[in-house]
């Protein structure tokens, strides 16, 4: 029986971004505001009784998020190459976080992107 | 490593039904807002930069959503042989979609029913 | 192809709590509007086509979230000795679950405790 802690923690941001190559309104200049689920996995817990403290992983999630908030998301590093779909917004913003996450005892697990209230993305790695 | 995509899309349909031969309340003829979570796994990314359009998923979504909305679900097949219970409607709804979207690098993962907002059922298939 | 069938049921409670030993605000005593999401895996359905009652699980978890609901979680076992931190108290939570809910075709899964409205932990055992 192995426990397993996944801690979850909730932001946001608010930027614009345009579909190149879409053939429909995506292809217009619009925006969202992006709602973030990033969930790391502790499978120990420290000696206080705790995975990761949500104050940290909400500040490495927040920096990250700052990053995107009121910006064009076009103009930004890497989407001035990579398409900012919902898909690859995800996986840079799993990627940013994992770098500063993982460790002997947790990894980050996953980062969920909501476009809209209707419409999520979930990007995972094995 | 292997990045892993799962789509989530939500759609809703407010039905009737009646639970044969359980003992209690939900044996007789009531209804719910029901609210539907359907979750497509995409392991690629086409030349976009998707796994599958949002659009695409919402609009297989709501056209069964469809089928069931407004109406008395026991006067419905399967339903007027297999009870109309929140699982027996997931994993219906489930192969429906499973049947539109299985595809080489995508198909369908989970199909959760909220009947109630404190109460649901996640159909999947291993 | 194996079917699975996730009853989520939500339930919450109100308590108050102190972190011994943490470094910042925690260590004050305060409180929180705990959600609590239980989720119990049915791999069969019974002759009505329920995986477990939703009623029966609700019973069981509102029971437990009546231990702890307008308490000070530090004053009852086992949190008068554990650090009742969001971690300890969904392991404690999933446990007295699991001991009620787990049998032949169906057993305790997860077990989701949402701190506040941007941060949860998810226990779960393999």
């Amino acid at each position: 029986m192995a426990a397993q802690y996944t801690l979850k923690v909730l932001t946001d941001f608010a930027s614009a971004h345009t579909l190149r190559d879409y053939p429909g309104a995506c292809a217009r200049m619009h925006g969202h505001n992006w709602k973030v689920e990033a969930e790391v996995i502790a499978t120990r817990l420290d000696d206080i009784g705790m995975g990761m403290d949500f104050r940290d992983i909400k500040q490495i999630a927040r920096e990250i998020a700052g990053r995107l908030d009121h910006r064009y998301l076009n103009e930004l590093e890497p989407f001035t190459e990579v398409n900012p779909t919902a898909e690859n917004i995800a996986a840079w913003f799993f990627r940013e976080m994992a770098a500063q996450i993982n460790g002997p005892h947790r990894r980050m697990h996953a980062l969920t992107l909501w476009e809209t209230e209707r419409a999520c993305v979930r990007y995972t790695e094995d």
